[in-house]
């Protein structure tokens, strides 16, 4: 069996999904639930198609109350600890759809402060947070989230509303549970013990507002399970809806490594890379091609172990029918690494000319995202 | 040496002042430090002459800038767990005094998530405690407070503004910090171990606001200490001024142990005790007299064990000469209980008719101490 480790602060190793599923106790995302969530939604998203969205928590609970009716609300986030990149819009992308397909409303929350306890070694300030958090939500109301219906706050500018439920999470919640969640110790800051809390507050924060309990669904990267495997049952003692949760895996950083980290630099494509950053990182992406052009040409590659093709399978093509004839040049042969990597970049450039586009529009009106005290 | 413990969450058996001052490091307010204080006050609070305030933290530092031209302000706070009652009021007659002669401003913290998270066995709601914060918030501004100059907040009220400075705080003390100081567990819930941090930032607030270091003293009760013992050192690091303390013991209970708790129902007068329920109270009270009137006209009482003269010390006879009047009158035996008692409960009754009638007047305008986010 593979090691790995999937903690919310750094995923090591290659991720063996399948344990992850026993050991975390999630489930996988079959086609009968594929099935019944495409009654509701007309069609399935590639991300679900392709099972990068793989695995639920209670998502049948959540499909019956919709039947009936109860109409449920999303939650996702991300806490910043850097610029931005294309792997952490997956998550985003994915909720919008939710969005647009159920008509409902999402709550976006920017922790601010989780990387500040989390990462006291990068040595950046509260306020340095504080920037990217601003940062972040223009990218995140870039993906084309609905301003009616979406609240994005940080956690510093919103802490009225949150502080005051997250006391009530927080006194359910002993340090041991903590020190076997997270995998703290006596020397970790209490911050970072505290902060959990915080964090499952946006996935009951409805139920309280309206006085009666809506269901809630958390698409979020399974990285990110651990804050509701701690917070599912103290939600469920404060008297709420436990959440729903949907599962991603992690977009392949460039050079092949599970989760794109925003700390590798050259493995990653940062939202505001310039057009020659990202045809040099796309040029120096893993492929799973041969040595030479001839052997590529004679025996071909495998698409699984091209991040080319990857990048394609998670972003670039949603037609399911092109992306096959992406793998199948890639295993015929019929490309090659440098066309391969150029097209690539010629998607990447574009994709980001475009969502910084839709960026620079929003810088004046992102008001009408957010929610402050 | 007499076995003690002082926690900000319960007093333990009788307390042996030196050790606290050689174990917590704080040092005794000795008559130099009296008469420094007295130039600038022009005469001395009761509370200080009887060595009720007995010691401090830095206050020859804080008596340097004052005298600089770098003014203070006061913080004192009070964590809500029940009804309060006299013992309660003493920091807080003391802090307006200061307020008065200092005509400073004053930052009263009432931190309405801290015995929710403290005191889990008690099983009260957050809402509960909320209420309870409420109605310490008219007892205290009842003390005379001036409006202008005194901001009481509610932490889960006032929490955008906390909570900010908060996660700094936080993000300097480790769990093994909390640990040795207030004797939490792995069983702890986590809130409780993040809390200290949200004690601290009224300490440094004003520094915050105004963007420069602004002197910052506290009066408090010497199980207070501790957090700030914690506090000072990461204040420090944050770039501010360590605030400046000063200590007050604890008003006996009417039974004789050394601090009146919120919880020994019958050993303290709460602020909302009726007439007949002071006389029962006082009535029951220990005193330093004989066994029979006989043997107290012949040999007389002993005033230090007599809580009827100590109520009289720390609360209801400023004047030192008409103390000293009653103390030997109950060490001569030319005052029996009865009359003792029954003068004391006249007292009390109508201390708390005058304090209840300001509290009902500040009713309709508490708001103007409040500060909400």
């Amino acid at each position: 069996m593979a090691e790995f480790k999937v903690t919310p602060w750094k995923v090591e190793g290659k991720i063996d999904y399948e344990v992850l599923e026993k050991q975390f106790g999630i489930k996988p995302l079959n086609q009968e639930l594929q099935r019944r969530l495409e009654k509701h939604t007309g069609e399935l998203h590639y991300l679900i198609r392709r099972n990068i969205v793989f695995a639920h928590r209670e998502l049948p609970w959540l499909i019956d109350e919709y039947e009936k009716g109860n109409k449920f609300y999303l939650y996702t986030g991300l806490a910043p600890s850097g610029q931005m990149h294309l792997g952490h819009l997956l998550p985003f992308m994915f909720t919008q759809w939710l969005q647009e397909k159920f008509d409902c409303e999402v709550l976006i929350q920017i922790p601010d402060e989780e990387k500040f306890w989390a990462r006291q070694n990068l040595g950046m300030s509260l306020d340095d947070y504080h920037k990217l958090a601003e940062d972040a939500a223009l990218n995140i109301a870039a993906v084309g989230f609905n301003p009616k219906k979406t609240r994005i706050f940080m956690d510093t500018d919103y802490a009225k509303t949150l502080y005051k439920q997250a006391v009530k999470v927080a006194g359910h919640i002993t340090f041991s549970t903590i020190k076997d969640a997270f995998g703290v110790g006596n020397e970790t800051n209490i911050g970072w013990i505290f902060y959990t809390s915080m964090q499952a507050v946006p996935a009951f924060l409805k139920s309280v507002e309206e006085g009666k309990n809506v269901p809630c669904l958390i698409p979020l990267g399974v990285d990110q399970d651990v804050h509701f495997r701690v917070a599912r049952d103290v939600i469920g003692k404060l008297g709420y809806y436990k959440p729903a949760i949907l599962h991603n895996t992690f977009l392949p950083s460039l050079n092949g490594d599970v989760k794109m980290s925003a700390s590798e630099k050259l493995g990653s494509i940062y939202l505001n890379d310039t057009p020659e950053a990202v045809t040099k990182k796309v040029n120096r992406a893993l492929t799973g091609q041969q040595a030479t052009a001839e052997l590529q040409k004679k025996y071909g590659g495998d698409p699984e172990r091209c991040m080319v093709c990857q990048y394609y399978r998670f972003l670039f093509e949603p037609d399911d029918k092109k992306l096959e004839r992406i793998f199948d040049a890639e295993r015929k042969g019929t490309i090659l690494a440098g066309e391969h990597k150029a097209d690539l970049a010629k998607r990447i450039i574009a994709f980001l000319a475009e969502h910084n586009r839709k960026k620079e529009e929003l810088k004046g009106r992102i008001d009408s995202f957010m929610a402050r005290d």
